[in-house]
Parts: structure tokens; C-alpha cells; sequence
């Protein structure tokens, strides 16, 4: 849709810790490699941005719509109680968007997904198989 | 901007817990009653919304639009390292968007503040002089 950034590159962290569901030349959607909770990442493909600030209005609308669009889409794919959508970023500074499912019950429940506990891993094969059944669900038309 | 609710009240919660920065019939903006970090609370004056997705797409746009230019003034006001944006609403269901100004040291850098510890209150004056000092400093020309 802005057409495809040059400079882009995804944080090597979010690369090595994630799924991709979906990547086009707009945004990256990933899964988390975390059992624990169905944990998805929004990337906006815009190279050195870190606060949602520092995107244009227009584009912070549009990804913020695409975030939302998939939280709606991932309670009913998951039938969760609550989605958590987060733009932190203490961590890795490459702007990023969490769409967490939340349940009574997991894990950290009521508290939140960050920082809590050790990560429980995919196999690769579970991990592969999640995200293409995301990319099934997850019909997020914003997308290019 | 969209007329004033008629239905809607403020969760008791976050009534009890806040300082009023600013309101009028489109929002809230709130300061939470916790010196340990400059944390605003953007809520809807929407009836019954506990997601972003529950709002039209309009109105979701609106809200974030709010959000994340109360980030990047809060961030100017403040110096600070990195803004958390979420709305996250495990406990408190009434749809709430957190704006954290967060630094590298405070007190769970760089975890989340969401559960952390004990909140250290202001006292009732410093707490309505600091929500009149943010008042000033965020001039959000989305509200009405």
C-alpha cells in the first residue's frame, strides 16, 4: 500500500522468537513462539519507527485498524474472553503491535503476558501448523 | 463529538483510582493515582465497550488517533525513554487505553507496569496539581 520500504529489515529478536502468519509488503503478522497464550505481533513494514507517534497519522490509523480488525477475528477464531492489544516496546524498539488472547485461567491470568514466566515453545511443525491455521482465520483486508 | 451518552458512567474502579485530567462528553482522560510513573487513561464515553473491536471502525480510529497523540505530548512533557500504549482490560472491563511514560530505571524497567508491586499514591493536592500540569501539556485537539 506505501510501497515496499528499502530499509525495512525485522528486528532479529522478534525473528527469532516468532511464526510468520502473513508478511506483504505493508506489515508482518506473527505468532509468538509462546504455547502458553495465542499471542500474535502487528510489524508495520516502515523502517526506524518505535513509538506509534512517529508514523504519520494516517499510517498509525491504518495499522491500528489492521490490529484491531485482528483481535476482533482472533476471539472468534480463539472464543477467548478478552483481547489484550499493546504497543510497549521496552524491549525491542522496533514498533510493534501485541494482540494477545486471554482466558480465566492461563497462565498469568488476570495479570499480563509480559514478562511473566518462561516462554513454553512450538515445536516447529506445532508452530508452523498454528500460524498457517492464523493465516486462515485472521482475514485482515487491510492487508495489500 | 458523537453527543453525549446518556447511559454511560465511568467504572467505579477507575473512578476510585484516578485524578480527572481533562473530560467532556467524547472522553476521559485520566491520571492514575500511582507516583511511581506518569500513567494517563484514555476512556471512551461509550456505553457498554469492553474491546476496540466493539467500537464502529470510526470511532476505534478516533480513540487510538487520541491515544497516540496523548503519547507523543506526554512524551515531550516527560523526557521519557518509550510510551506504553495498551488496552488491555482483563480486570476492569470498561474500554480503557493506558498511556505510561516509561524510563529506563523505573521501577519494573523495562517490564510492564500492569500488576507490578504496590502503587505509591500522591497525596489529594499533588494529585490534582499534577493532572492540572498535564492538562496544560496535553492539548489534544481531538477532543470536542
Amino acid at each position: 500500500m506505501f510501497g515496499l520500504s528499502k530499509t525495512f529489515e525485522l528486528d532479529p529478536r522478534l525473528k527469532a522468537d516468532t511464526f510468520v502468519i502473513r508478511e506483504d509488503e505493508t506489515a508482518c503478522l506473527l505468532l509468538m513462539n509462546d504455547k502458553r497464550w495465542p499471542w500474535l505481533i502487528l510489524v508495520p513494514r516502515v523502517a526506524d519507527v518505535e513509538e506509534l507517534h512517529d508514523l504519520s497519522a494516517q499510517r498509525a490509523g491504518l495499522y491500528m485498524q489492521m490490529a484491531t480488525k485482528t483481535g476482533e477475528l482472533l476471539k472468534a477464531e480463539t472464543g477467548c474472553e478478552k483481547i489484550n492489544i499493546a504497543a510497549i516496546g521496552n524491549m525491542v524498539r522496533q514498533l510493534h503491535i501485541h494482540i494477545i488472547a486471554r482466558d480465566v485461567g492461563d497462565p498469568n491470568w488476570p495479570g499480563p503476558v509480559w514478562g511473566f514466566g518462561e516462554r513454553q515453545l512450538y515445536s516447529g511443525a506445532e508452530g508452523i501448523a498454528r500460524a498457517a491455521d492464523l493465516k486462515k482465520a485472521i482475514h485482515v483486508p487491510l492487508f495489500s
